[in-house]
């Protein structure tokens, strides 16, 4: 079955909004094994959402609109849609109860305006809207499906888990199943070559690795009948890569490394604090993204002048006249000195140049010292040399601070536990 | 002039990345009085992005794409487009040289599969691109233009703003100037009251309200020939605003709260530091996106921890036993501890229940106190309840701490200075 997407409205082309809907849609097309061809945005426009929908109509076997079903006079997705379909719009007698029941809860009477919303095609079903005004609909004929659903996102999303995705999983069966496996310390060219000749030979089960930000995801994606199929199908070639790249692994799905790291802490029973310089808490703010952080995460110094990094971490003011702020002498020294301060087993430094000023020949922007500490052992520092803007380079070393992190609580040749 | 918008990729069409390309685009385009009808997502599918370019090019005269331009099969974008406007591809020695320079900076050469992505159009006019290997390209043929990016946004955003952006404001005759005026400290609802009069009688500039995270912008768009008209048109709409609502106006087009702070403290010749508890680091991670930040920002301390608000700001042990680390009190010792701690002449402090746990019925999820001294006098505390997830809650602590540093450094009433 071939699904097409069509998001209605002007703002959409102006920009002024994100299609966040549009997303959402195709992940869940997607789950449930419809495939997605096109996908279609139109303004506010009656002629040219009609030529866009006869030209969906035409080549799709669902088409999923969402936007234009409020009650103001730019919203024309039903009466368009009544056209198409040749389905009269008629006044529905739940929608209508629906809607008096939302104005009479506000104290509220029901305009003529926002009657025009309980009106939908001939032989559609609604679809409730648990969440505002606008109902949506299904509506069959031609050999076509065409579903209806409000624009803002919470409504539509709503109205999606409650009525839409349920409906489209009776009708279509077999579904896509799939597992996300996520690597760090790797990159995307190097894993993709670990794994070349099981790529090259993938066929139920499809192999995708999409590179993030300082990480690699591989997607593991099949067709099968029910969740145990698609598990025997995708257990096996999991274990082929996991042979392979297992060390790299460091979640699945929706796990995050902050909290994956932070699982490991909270296992190992040791506290964390953090020295950061030119990330400026943002190491800190990512830890503590996790709710229950506070388990094994002390706190830290922010410690962007070097008049803290002396005051606060006791670096010594030689080691930064001799060697500079952004060093191995002082990215251990800050480790070593916020462990000192703060009383934790681990202590994780970063001090660099984020540019886009401040890099010289020598010490070029992109240029990251982070420091780590473990249980009173004298602090390691290792270098970084991080490219893009300083966004980037602020973003990648906090992701390269926990990808350390994660390397030292994994290592089993540092027998500091 | 219309435009029409051609998102290429089958990742979009699954769902997996947000299209913030196409987004960047209709803002740039609307900016420049260019309409855009359609916008059309489809996948690496020579066939159907086929019949997606012809349909374009018979209801647009500009074709905008991104993505598809990369070395490898799926990337057939140049391709269809040579055959579409019948413009066979050939080598641009350009491309080439530039590709072989980008090669051989990173020690390595340029493959055979890489050389495809200096294959151009015969007749186009090169893109450069500076932070990638694909150019784009322009291509004016049987009356229409079509112009190719590369789908990473930062290499389509860095095209845009040096070869497509100031190509298509060249050729485009009118153009809609618009300026954004940045308020914070006032919702959404109560500056849209305040400037009913305004809003309802807009002609020639018309007054959009957007809002954002703990702000609201206002962003005033007219046409104009030139940029001499469009000030004369937008300056006196703009008075009127700031005769109302001035004092909330932070800042304007592209102005952070973060930087108009920091100029502020730059100008004042002040220093400030940081106490952070629920945020772990945020607000110093914000604070230290500028670049600069230095000038006026010492650092500070992340107490996520009881002990270490005791330890590193000497935070009493009685104020968190009797009050509780969620209080007046603690956030009124933090931000005194912090400036104890540093030297900094301003301290502020955050101190709250982040969620999703934690809450009481007496201090809910979303309670948060801030506290802030200046210049030795006794800090002050402020209680917020701000809703939403822990992420919001996180966010919008870190805003509202910005917003009370510009009230503070703002109101003349504080005669710290």
């Amino acid at each position: 079955m071939r699904a097409e997407i069509l998001s209605i409205g002007t703002e959409l082309l102006l920009g002024q909004i994100v299609d966040t809907n549009a997303v959402f849609i195709s992940q869940r097309l997607a789950e449930l094994g419809i495939s997605v061809y096109y996908r279609d945005t139109v303004g506010d426009n009656p002629a040219r959402l009609e030529e866009t929908l006869r030209l969906a109509k035409s080549r799709a076997d669902i088409i999923i609109c969402s936007g234009g079903l409020g009650p103001t006079e730019d919203d024309i997705t039903s009466a368009v849609i009544s056209r198409v379909f040749d389905a009269p719009l008629e006044i529905f007698e739940e929608a209508r109860a629906s809607l008096e029941q939302f104005f009479k809860h506000r104290g509220k009477t029901l305009t003529a305006n926002q009657l025009k919303q309980a009106m939908l095609p001939h032989g559609s079903t609604m679809a409730p809207n648990s969440v505002g005004t606008a109902p949506g609909f299904m509506l069959t004929k031609d050999g076509k499906i065409v579903i209806t659903m409000p624009g803002p996102p919470l409504e539509m999303t709503t109205m999606w888990e409650k009525t839409i995705g349920p409906y489209l999983r009776r009708i279509s069966g077999e579904t896509i199943y799939s597992r996300t496996l996520r690597f760090c310390g790797i990159g995307e060219g190097a894993l993709e070559q670990e794994l070349k000749e099981l790529i090259d030979v993938q066929r139920d089960v499809t192999i995708a690795p999409y590179a993030k930000l300082g990480e690699v995801h591989i997607r593991l994606t099949t067709r099968a009948k029910d969740e145990e199929e698609a598990q025997r199908l995708i257990t096996p070639v999991e274990e082929s890569i996991r042979q392979r790249v297992g060390r790299y692994l460091y979640g699945i799905n929706d796990e995050t490394l902050e909290e994956v790291v932070g699982n490991m802490l909270r296992k190992a029973g040791v506290t964390l604090a953090v020295a950061e310089s030119c990330t400026g808490g943002l190491l800190g703010g990512r830890i503590t993204n996790i709710a229950g952080s506070s388990d094994y995460f002390l706190g830290g110094v922010i410690s962007y002048s070097n008049s803290l990094k002396e005051r606060l971490l006791g670096v010594a003011a030689t080691t930064l006249a001799t060697h500079g702020a952004v060093s191995t002498q002082t990215a251990c020294e800050m480790a070593d000195g916020v462990v000192k301060a703060t009383g934790a087993n681990i202590g994780v430094s970063i001090t660099g140049i984020a540019g886009p000023g401040g890099g010289t020949e020598e010490k070029p922007v992109g240029l990251v010292y982070m420091g780590i500490t473990v249980n009173g052992h004298p602090a390691r520092a290792y270098q970084y040399n991080i490219p893009g803007n300083r966004e980037m380079i602020r973003l990648r070393a906090v992701q390269e601070a926990l990808v350390l992190l994660r390397d030292t609580l994994t290592n089993t040749e540092v027998t500091y536990w």
